[in-house]
């Protein structure tokens, strides 16, 4: 089997080729951390949009959408915290000028030492073979006892350093440590300092009256500051929910892994506003409800796993992380957040405005609590991208490439083949497709042999392949072949939408989530 | 009868009461000519990009779609013109340290004069009563000729100063035409200088090595710079399109009309992509196909006019707009144009990269030539609403609001009303929701007077009202009212989405549309 990276690499190249993703403004060397998504990556990705969005406010009565701008009031990233607080330590090296993130700097170093421990401990195995017992000899080796203790040390001291913003003692550690720039070699540092992740810009012509925006680096803010506008004019009653789906912009120092972190992304988020005590039950009721969504999809439950932090940010009492499988390992999808009314009573405060609902049952004003759940788009693309491609050894000896994305998501539900380009098989192709596409989005495809066609399909991830043959022209019937199990089977015309709808139409898929 | 006025003030309350748009960033007073979806209008918005998707994209087999990013290579706006050429020229009074547009305060000075004409013409046409000849008049009323001949003067001056790029000249005009800031009533004004439209922002931490990016003024380019990615990948032959929604971004000096004119905006734009010498059919046939979209929706047909651009654009040989008649006059709403191989040959030049088709019947590579559609989402948006919004005197003598959106594009499509709060009616009105919900965006209302809550859903724009009473007890039956009818069926519950479906649902608006 090919390792992991390979794999990886095989997902980019492939999304490439099929018309999913290509990097941005590929033709001017492209942008880093910037991609583009293609014709089927865009319907890909409107489609996961869409089973989001509906399996969102179109299933529950009580949650509504918005679409609020990406510009906002500056002051709107000082009451959420991202003024003062979202930031990353970076240092620079003085000879190469490279910028470096500090903590990242340490971690690395941190990761050799942990590299001679395992070092250590393989030659160890190697040497005692079966009555090798690794707990032992880590807590009586002495060299591993004293490289363990070092890295614990230093992680426990950047981690405090951190968080009391002692940046002088993150630059000490760093000097203490000797370590070098990676591409000079060199060791003579800057000083740390805290780079702020928005990207900044200026709204207004005028120098003097130029007001400093911010792209927003989160959809969630634009949810918080329309909550009584979007409660008063919905009529809303606690519990309620708002979703959107927007983009955010992040200016990453390390950003790499594709599409996994991008410095220009796609959020889809849900702030739940709840009664103050009631936490505990949404808390645990969002991450039930969001992981029977990605279930709902197919993809193999082994390939997810709740992570639950123990460290939490300042604004929330619970957090988890839904994990999904990448080629790269275990990493987070989506995260549910019990925020408590930090959001809301940060506005509150730095608006001078009331925030407030009315609870008609406790007759009082409070600031609602809010349970969070939001997801990347794009992650949610790579998930399903990097989990669906997939290489088969046939029976005969051969392989197929082929893209097993769950059949709602497929950016093409069919491909109309005619067998031969001659004998009218390509008209009623045509006529085929002119029925099917105020429903499906479906394509013909007349080049090479039907053999290539269906691999070609395959590999563009197409569940259905209708293909067209002189049989069609006595008796008004088609092959229909299925992606996955590569079998054919012999219908009538008439009956293709009744067995499309059953398989690749959204209503189907959304019925079967909302009885799970 | 209200004026024009009065009605656009009335559509921006209604927008905000109804929950469809507020100004961004409210609880802080607003930013600037940036604007928030709220629930209802985000589920418009969201339903007329999903009509011109699927009208451009799922109804045209040679059409596929795109979503690039925001973000794209600096070198794309030089190669576009815009970092040379997407300029307003701006002017400081340095007195009140305001800036204006130097053309727009030269303009502003000719509509006086303007006005002045206009008055004595009024004048003269009371005095000479019906034998007044307006044309003999102004050609020979020695002060009308002389105000006249001064006008245009002034505005052949600016025009041709301003194509040569003589800056100081068009300061000298506004001197010599003694131009005060209407301000502070000052004469001292700095130079002219040429200000871009484009928000710029910079990508990177390093000082060193931050690379100065745009957010882009336009979706088209994304296009462009993927063309050869996306023909090959979708082995696609020449006429083909590539669609694209997506945001756009202008720092407007004078930003102002609602949503008419935003620093954030969508954009709906299709680039065809043809063989040179063709661009005149094709042209037209996108002319003729875009007006009928517009038409289908059904919102009058005496709404919409074709301005044809007499002064075309450097990379333009034909443009025209489809106007509509908005609350303040017909404005453009989109754009059709004929933009030749500028664009692709532009970037040929300034990547060094081939862009270019091979046409498999002339046997020969070429630059494809284009026809783009570009319409404004949100002003395709505010041409619903405000096209809507009407107040209608009943027969008996009461009036009511109603906003008669398309129902293709209504964001709820209908409101289920149980009578009374009890007898079980609210437990069968939730029970058709659950059936209709997997179909039309369907919402729950007990509130109120079943009077009021027709009212209510009338201005919210809701198309049909179903309402359970006492009599659905006994034999399934409800009653189903029509928002601009007002009229009332009794209609069994299994009936409700066949009903329905006839007038809301976008598969039958696009089959009358691919009809038509």
């Amino acid at each position: 089997m090919a390792n992991q990276e390979d794999i990886f690499k095989k997902v980019i190249s492939h999304a490439k080729e099929y018309g999913y993703v290509a990097q941005s403004s590929e033709i001017y060397d492209g942008l880093s951390a910037v991609y583009d998504y293609l014709q089927n990556g865009a319907e890909l990705k409107k489609n996961i949009r869409e089973y989001w969005w509906q399996a969102m406010v179109q299933l529950n009565e009580n949650i509504v959408g918005i679409d609020s701008a990406i510009f906002m009031h500056p002051t709107t990233w000082k009451a959420s915290g991202h003024i003062d607080a979202f930031n990353d330590p970076l240092i620079d090296n003085k000879d190469s000028k490279k910028r470096y993130r500090a903590d990242v700097l340490i971690e690395d170093y941190v990761a050799k030492i942990e590299a001679k421990i395992d070092k250590e401990i393989t030659k160890a195995a190697k040497r005692f073979g079966d009555s090798f017992d690794e707990a032992q000899y880590r807590a009586t080796n002495p060299r591993v006892k004293d490289y363990q203790q070092k890295s614990e040390t230093i992680l426990k001291r950047m981690a405090s350093s951190l968080e009391k913003e002692d940046l002088a003692d993150v630059k000490n550690l760093i000097e203490e440590l000797e370590i070098a720039c990676p591409l000079s070699g060199s060791r003579n540092w800057t000083d740390v300092k805290q780079f702020n992740l928005m990207f900044g810009t200026k709204l207004g012509a005028s120098a003097d009256s130029a007001m400093d925006l911010y792209l927003r680096p989160e959809t969630a803010q634009g949810i918080f500051v329309n909550f009584l506008n979007v409660q008063k004019s919905g009529r809303l009653k606690i519990p309620f929910g708002i979703a959107q789906i927007g983009k955010a912009f992040r200016n990453e120092i390390v950003a790499r892994q594709f599409i996994f972190r991008m410095r220009e992304f796609e959020q889809m988020e849900m702030q739940f506003f709840i009664r103050p005590g009631t936490q505990k039950e949404w808390y645990e009721t969002w991450k039930e409800a969001r992981m029977k969504w990605h279930l709902s999809l197919g993809m193999g439950e082994e390939n997810y796993r709740f992570h639950d932090h123990e460290k939490l940010a300042h604004y929330a009492d619970a957090a988890a992380d839904i994990e999904f499988k990448f080629p790269f390992g275990f990493k987070e999808l989506e995260g549910i957040h019990s925020r408590t009314d930090f959001d809301l009573g940060s506005h509150e405060k730095y608006s001078g405005k009331k925030l407030q609902y009315f609870d008609p049952e406790l007759e009082e004003s409070y600031v609602p609590y809010v349970v969070e759940t939001s997801i990347g788009l794009d992650r949610m693309f790579l998930a399903v991208l990097s989990n669906s491609l997939v290489e088969e050894e046939l029976e005969n000896g051969s392989s197929r490439t082929v893209l097993k994305i769950p059949a709602v998501l497929a950016p093409t539900k069919a491909a109309v083949l005619p067998l031969v380009k001659k004998d009218g098989l390509p008209e009623i192709a045509h006529k085929i497709i002119a029925d099917l596409r105020l429903d499906f989005n479906v394509i013909y495809d007349e080049k090479d042999a039907v053999g290539r066609r269906y691999r070609r399909q395959d590999a563009a991830g197409t569940p259905f392949c209708i293909t067209v043959d002189h049989q069609t022209l006595e008796d008004n019937s088609v092959t229909i072949r299925h992606r996955d199990t590569m079998e054919q089977k012999r219908i009538a015309i008439k009956d293709i939408p009744a067995v499309m709808e059953k398989e690749v139409a959204m209503k189907y898929w959304l019925q079967k989530l909302a009885e799970s």
